[in-house]
């Protein structure tokens, strides 16, 4: 029997989920709940239901496993101790700050009702956390360096999109290649925030806009970009749609250590992503955890767990017996 | 207290070993134990002892931990359910063939012992492995790709050797550069095995051998080099140590797979190791799991378990909270 899944919010994450599901022979989509009318939301799964979120909590026996698609500033703090109590969840929270809070609340509510709660399932945090710890476990004297990109922030997107006379932005941030080299060198170099990353911005200005003074506003943006090495276009709003339509991202973590008796000898392990759509590429990380999610509640398990806590072995469709054979 | 460690087999592996625990302050070496005779055996570390093997069946309360360092032909298919029987025990046996064999006599002996025996630890089987299992489990529809080097191999060295003629000889494994470019495009190809990598051999000559029939030998011999473009350069024994005296070694494991209602989108996971010494960095993953097989034994579990049983956060010396909070 397959595994029955609910998707919670059917944004670009709900609807990565749903595509990754159709890639999963063991699993289903049995519903889709929003908070908009559901008679507005169309979705792409042949006999699966499109619900209001009120009804969740009537189809507890409908569903394994509710994978929670909202945001993390607002929803996921509420929604995933919430759900925890209805069913075993798995959400993508990534307020990396905010982690430790998360964690205790969904623990508590995962534990009181016996469910099981998987938090910030995705790349980062998710599958690049997993790499630091795997190099920081074999390597212990040695340093992680985390790269992102080239890819779309949307959070650095929606900054410039704030700025009075821009109509509409694209901000790509990018890994400096000299530095990227450094660390691959093995020579544990100390980078500063701007020597790790350059942000590049394409911009849709309003008719008429002052565009120097626009220029100006985003490089000197604190947080934001005031730190980087900045670079500003101004673009038409059909290149805007032609040219950068795509959600892709990706990133490297890279770590270097020394082993032998005197540190003589050094390492260099690097894992690394290219994606062409970032929401796809965590939704197809959220459904391999609900397979896992599923499969420790069966053994008895419950409370908050996260990437760290979970067994590669539960993530795959295959037995035990058939991953030594194939896969060790 | 520090978790006790015994080493089994003092080759590079075991010293790899000996120095990894010098790395970890929650470790202690207890003893190296040896076939040969004990008092021609120096180690590095102090107050650490050298016994004959014999004594180990003595020692059960003075080791939490055994990590065995010996080959994979004949000593661990015997060791390694011989100590499962009295200790918790870590190997890197790596004969992907056998894996399913050592993995049913070990966990036998293991069950019957209440031990724990963690088997096939290393980079492959290991750290590669666990890279084909999540890349396959959260990108199902694409192709997995393992390339090895550059790197020494020691059997195809060893198989030089014993050509008429060759006083010694070092084999490397190169990464065709255009294979690997293709395989990151994330086309998907079909690649031979001579397309994927070619070796090159140095070699040292006996005074007045046919030279042109070595290389001719080499070039030829079914299964380590016929399917394989492969360069011979005669050296002499002065140059084979001082430019070759090292045992680097590395690699890639690469997955490209589809993502979308109609796998409209690719990504590329990679992971890659540069290692200037084969064996120590082995020997470091092996101290890593050997953590993990005293905790997972702490709470309860028994029996054979692989780098697919094992949670990553068993594998860190920093708490669940640590953990969470540093690298999450």
């Amino acid at each position: 029997m397959a595994i029955r899944i609910g998707i919670l919010g059917y944004g670009n994450l709900g609807r990565g989920v749903e595509c990754a599901i159709r890639q999963n022979p063991d699993m289903e989509l049995v519903a889709v709940f929003t908070r908009r009318d559901p008679a507005a939301v169309k979705i792409l799964t042949e006999g699966a239901k499109v619900c209001r979120v009120e009804e969740a909590a009537s189809m507890k026996d409908q569903i394994d496993v509710m994978i929670l698609c909202g945001g993390s500033a607002t929803d996921l703090p509420v929604q995933t101790p919430e759900f925890a109590n209805m069913f075993h969840v798995v959400d993508s929270f990534d307020t990396h700050a905010k982690i430790p809070e998360h964690f205790a609340a969904v623990d508590k509510a995962a534990k009181e009702t016996g469910h099981i709660g998987i938090i910030s399932v995705g790349w980062d945090p998710g599958m690049f956390s997993l790499n630091r710890l795997y190099a920081e476990a074999v390597l212990p004297e040695g340093e992680n360096y985390t790269f992102w990109g080239k890819g779309v922030s949307q959070g650095h997107s929606d900054a410039i999109r704030r700025v009075e006379g821009v109509k509409d932005a694209r901000q790509y941030t990018i890994p400096v290649e000299k530095a990227l080299e450094a660390v691959r060198s093995g020579s544990n170099p100390e980078l500063t925030t701007r020597e790790k990353h350059t942000r590049e911005c394409y911009v849709v200005a309003e008719e008429g806009a002052d565009l120097a003074r626009i220029e100006q506003e985003i490089k000197t943006m604190p947080n934001y970009f005031a730190d980087y090495d900045t670079t500003v276009h101004f673009i038409s709003e059909e290149e805007l749609l032609r040219d950068h339509a795509g959600i892709p991202h990706g990133g490297f973590v890279i770590r270097s250590g020394k082993t032998g008796w005197n540190q003589e000898n050094t390492h260099v392990v690097e894992y690394s992503l290219k994606l062409d759509s970032n929401p796809e590429f965590t939704s197809s990380i959220l459904v391999a955890y609900a397979r896992a999610a599923y499969r420790m509640a069966k053994e008895g398990q419950t409370g908050c767990k996260t990437v760290f806590d979970v067994a590669p072995a539960y993530l795959s469709r295959k037995s035990g017996e058939e991953l030594r054979k194939e896969m060790l």
